[in-house]
């Protein structure tokens, strides 16, 4: 596992944590981070431009004791869990607090809801579809398909009443407890936003490994990729005005009520002029992908709900993300509009199969912000991994600290007297930058 | 160009046009079809069991007249327009009304919407954003990209008021021309549904292919697949109530009135038992992918609005396609809640470029009906067309031909004491069954 960052102001700080458990932290424009292994970044520059925060820990998921104590009692004593190991960026905006309060919380969240689940992911029977009254999900008996027969209840009437049922599977209840870990965790942001003074948001990209499987949570526009044997596999896709277009148009148009008459739902190419009223313009709605022609009417005037494209794009004219944590209070500029009912805290989960494919030392997941994705593409961070890596051992631990040195220290570019520059002299990364990379057959392992 | 269908209780019956222009038609459960060549399916039999219906046209899309006619007298005679070829399934359900009108008439509601866009599509200057007053769009001049600077309205003001202006493709126009037709034609069918008795609806897969392109439109769940020097590309995607729950359930979370008080919006993996209450059960909502447990309550005894899996899921019980045309009338079972408002009639379009790629005589487009994709793979289709294209010469216009024959054979079955019985002893499909076979490389040519 690697990290690394770059704080755009000043030097590059890299955090190299000895095993797994290590911890990182990210940095931001403007300041200066110092890193603590068991996980902590403490900013000692200006806090208020501290915007990439990062999290690195191994987390052992203990089993919710029942209420009711019979199944400890069953099983007679010692602590029942299971580690996952966890991997986070946060990538703040509109200052760091969101990010902060989510690279200390976000895991603790994540095991929060693995405690139910623990006797029942550990039981390669199928997970129950229901559970006994007045227990914790992990306290029913995993292989207990249905309960409706316990207890002599009631008589079995004959009719096979659950012949539709659906088999869900243990990768599935994982994927929901991260699911409503992200919830949780934005719950606990708008809950103590004004005490602990929590302004802003942040994107959040996470990797939990457990039980032989990466899970890729993201949400915002971080991005994941696994680089095996030089083929790239993404494991994630961004969040942004553009890619959500048609859900947030969809909203708008059933809620119009939370456009407060500034905005349309409608998107067209550019903004129109008052004077253009009766001539027709390109547009597209909440169900279209292509364009067509409208005739401009006065509701058209109206700023559109999303404005812009690529890293110009923007909803309302305020947010260039559409999924993340925080940003309870945001508002449109000078009105009484609240941008949060249009955003998700909930990530996209997506699943890597370790055992699945033999894995040589060479093959990574590299987890990035935007920083790192805006100047450097999928097939050039592919490329610059499998050059660092060939320059060391393949046993050498520090050559993945190389890597995410080098991707951060060519996307930041070189300072010239235009500004910062890449090798191809276009502008360097204006962001933060923070990325991570984790060895998927390399030495180390997961358990 | 190749057609063949299946009707389950005869013979099939192949409709083989002597030319790319010529007509096909498509057959269903219990009739027998006759085919004229102009595109006309003639249901001798039992009509009420017509329900796959196709057609294959090719378009001449005339320029509309401008309604100032400036343009064809500046232009000179003649009439200005271009060809499309097209090709489209219809699988009707809940009678063959609407499929058979939308097989007369989708390909004319795309000719409409293009008749507006010829000079700009023959153009190749970026379409202009925004046309003059009073004009249908195709009476503008194509390379004027603004017309605020027209007529000497406004003095420039020196301001360079358009520094957004996102670029708008030919190809995109396109899209939304056949997204848009889409929509016309359900609005049609729910215009006539009285006077022309046009019970139920239907899914509709189109593919059109104009000025190099293949634009590929599937609303429902038809399918369609290239395959090219034998690697299979998808070229639709299935709208079902499980690939479509999202979309649903976020639908009816914000609309609960529509859901009739007789269903919830939360899925659940089978039906709650009222005496289950206060146990815990796996669910999921609109925002989750994966499963977690949730106390039940009162309001999950309702029937869920998604139900089922594969095959057999079911929206609000009633109804396992998602998009498609007609259904005005459909309601839930003996209740008053309407089907429609979850139902989209937009298709989703994916375009092929032809001029990429060197197609050879064996790469082809095939376009099938459920009944085909319920029994044989894309894998197995894919096997089909390379073995008995292989058997026939690569010039020989009947290979193409043999391919839809075969693909609609196997899929049936063969008839057998335990009923319809594939090769591997898997029952046959009881659906109707259509396919096209369309050559990208073979003998003839789309101009």
């Amino acid at each position: 596992m690697v990290w690394d960052t770059w704080d755009r102001t000043r030097a590059p700080v890299h955090g190299i944590p000895g095993d797994m458990s290590g911890g990182v932290g990210g940095g931001g424009k403007g300041g200066l981070y110092i890193f603590f292994p068991p996980g902590r970044v403490i900013n000692a520059g200006k806090s208020q431009h501290n915007e990439d925060q990062a999290c690195c820990e191994v987390v052992f998921v203990e089993q919710r004791p029942s209420p009711r104590g019979w199944l400890s009692s069953r099983e007679g004593g010692g602590e029942k869990g299971f580690y996952f190991h966890y991997w986070a960026l946060f990538d703040g905006h509109a200052g760091s607090g969101a990010a902060v309060m989510a690279s200390e919380r976000l895991h603790l969240h994540i095991c929060e809801q693995l405690r139910d689940l623990v006797e029942i992911l550990q039981d390669p029977s199928p997970p129950p579809i229901c559970l006994p009254h007045d227990t914790r999900a992990g306290s029913a008996e995993p292989n207990q398909v249905s309960s409706t027969e316990d207890h002599g209840e009631v008589p079995n009437d004959a009719v096979p009443r659950f012949h539709l049922e659906k088999a869900v599977s243990h990768e599935s209840l994982v994927i929901g407890a991260i699911e409503n870990a992200f919830k949780h965790m934005d719950d606990q942001i708008e809950r103590e936003r004004a005490s602990q003074h929590l302004p802003g948001g942040c994107c959040a990209l996470a990797a939990i490994y457990l039980m032989g499987k990466f899970y890729v949570a993201n949400a915002g526009d971080s991005r994941a990729i696994i680089i095996r044997n030089g083929e790239i596999i993404p494991m994630s896709r961004e969040f942004t005005p553009e890619t959500e277009r048609q859900r947030l148009q969809f909203l708008a148009l059933l809620r119009p009520e939370l456009l407060g008459k500034e905005f349309t739902h409608l998107e067209f190419p550019r903004r129109i002029q008052p004077k253009e009223l009766g001539k027709k313009m390109l547009y597209r709605d909440q169900n279209m992908n292509g364009w067509a022609y409208k005739k401009i009417e006065e509701d058209d005037l109206k700023f559109p709900l999303i404005f812009g494209e690529g890293k110009k794009a923007r909803m309302m004219a305020t947010i260039g993300v559409t999924r993340g944590l925080g940003d309870h209070d945001l508002k449109v500029f000078s009105s009484n509009i609240h941008i949060k009912p249009f955003l998700s805290c909930f990530p996209e989960v997506r699943v890597y199969d370790l055992t699945q494919y033999e894995h040589c030392p060479d093959d990574v997941l590299v987890l990035g912000t935007d920083g790192l994705w805006d100047v450097t593409n999928d097939k050039e961070v592919a490329g610059v991994v499998m050059e660092v890596l060939m320059s060391y051992e393949p046993n050498d631990p520090c050559r993945y600290t190389m890597v995410a040195q080098e991707l951060v220290v060519r996307s930041r570019g070189v300072l010239k007297e235009r500004g910062w520059r890449l090798a191809n002299d276009k502008l360097g990364s204006g962001d933060d930058i923070s990325v991570f990379v984790i060895p998927l057959g390399g030495p180390g392992n997961y358990t």
